[in-house]
């Protein structure tokens, strides 16, 4: 049973917000969806936030809808993680609340809650799927920093259910950069297979998608040694993994660097469907 | 003296805040400057927000920097009032601290800082003059809401300062609204000549431009019948003011209305200079 919480006209379509309760998180959770006006059987893109992010910012900051309007395309934008006064938090804005990064916690107290990996890749496909007119057969996924990592380890373990992918500045590495590596700690303990599992770059060797991955990053990201996007190249072409990945003078790591590219993307996933 | 706060890439220029002293408020005040790729002797526009709202809602929100780099436009974000601890404020949202109404206060506790009619007019346009290379003769103001009003009474009465205007949403009489009929008598007394004096209906009626103003207003605002566009509307074919207003069908009074329309004010401020 969804909710909805807000339904604002944007564009030729409407940005609305929903909130249900989920069967995989054990909470409360909310999504935001853009309708375009045309929604029947149109493609959709699934978009992962990064750090601190609720469904909020990309619909309040990215700018898209301009182009999902245009192009027919439907966006679903779940939170970043569970919340609320039951589920398991922390002090530091990098694990727990809004730093979910999108797998599914092995360990106490977050294993009950932290499964945004199965909240992303089976309910949440299969809520939009039951609720909505769009084709969920045309879905991609992209997302930001922790989100574009997300976005990349969700679509390389999964080619049949998202089949675009793309991110803005997107962590590559959980295992070496210091928004993650502690958190994985906390979420997985020590099990090395399972951390392997949710690496981008330790993914990209073994798995490679038939389709380009899309990235692009500011070279003037305040994180950009946190992100190693280049170590993630360099084994996209040992590993011959087709991707489209653009470094932008001047540009930060923010909302304004998404706003400013955002359109490419929208080109990019409408190209490949 | 301008203290720079944020620098941002933002398409092909840079989203900036700065903070200074002002001597029209006697408190530290923030602008919001986007400083298009070509900013030398570019156009300029001031945009006023509405009540709440501080210099970051439209920079974050509106989208508008695709279109000022586009069109070369610098565009000045004030905040919406002076803050801070020896600030005079209430607990009413509709007075006091983000909520100046863009007049000159004549009554305690709130003459001495509620000066944001002067601080739009005389002081900012000053600082821009002075600090950037923008050409200060090509100003145009434009704003939302309480600022879409501001914006008006401030061009009706200032038309060698703001050579366009135009606005989102505004609300046309501070007189009947509810946003601001108890707010004016707080700030202005019953001093009826100062009120009209800061009112978009009574002054069109005694001032007309010789250009366009421009309106847009959605017709699902849920505030529309506090905006009294009909009115001003009445008012302007009455005293031959040429108006462009469109009213557009599902839109409500926030951000996504003012994101969807954003480009065409762009298109007006342009053609007009």
């Amino acid at each position: 049973m969804l909710k909805i919480c807000e339904k604002n006209k944007s564009f030729n379509g409407f940005q609305e917000v929903y909130e249900h309760q989920s069967s995989t998180t054990k909470s409360k959770m909310r999504f935001a969806v853009y309708k375009p006006k045309n929604s029947k059987n149109c493609q959709v893109l699934f978009f992962l936030s990064g750090i601190t992010c609720t469904e909020q910012n990309f619909i309040q900051k990215s700018g898209y809808q301009k182009y999902a309007s245009n192009k027919n395309i439907a966006v679903v934008v779940p939170d970043t993680s569970p919340r609320g006064k039951n589920i398991p938090d922390s002090e530091d804005y990098k694990l727990g609340c809004g730093a979910s990064f999108y797998l599914n916690a092995l360990t106490n107290p977050w294993s009950t809650n932290y499964n945004m990996y199965d909240y992303v890749t089976l309910e949440l496909p299969k809520i939009i799927e039951d609720n909505f007119n769009f084709d969920i057969k045309k879905l991609g996924i992209f997302g930001h920093s922790m989100g574009g990592g997300g976005a990349i380890q969700i679509a390389l373990k999964n080619p049949n259910i998202f089949k675009t992918v793309s991110a803005f500045s997107p962590i590559c590495s959980i295992i070496k950069s210091d928004f993650s590596k502690k958190t994985i700690q906390e979420y997985l303990g020590s099990n090395v297979d399972s951390i392997n599992t949710y690496d981008p770059i330790t993914l990209i060797k073994l798995l490679q998608r038939e389709d380009t991955i899309k990235i692009d990053v500011g070279l003037d990201d305040e994180y950009l040694e946190n992100l190693y996007i280049k170590e993630f190249e360099k084994e996209c072409q040992k590993h011959n993994q087709k991707l489209e990945i653009n470094y932008h003078q001047g540009y930060g790591h923010n909302y304004y660097f998404i706003h400013s590219l955002i359109e490419s993307h929208f080109q990019f996933h409408s190209s490949l469907i």
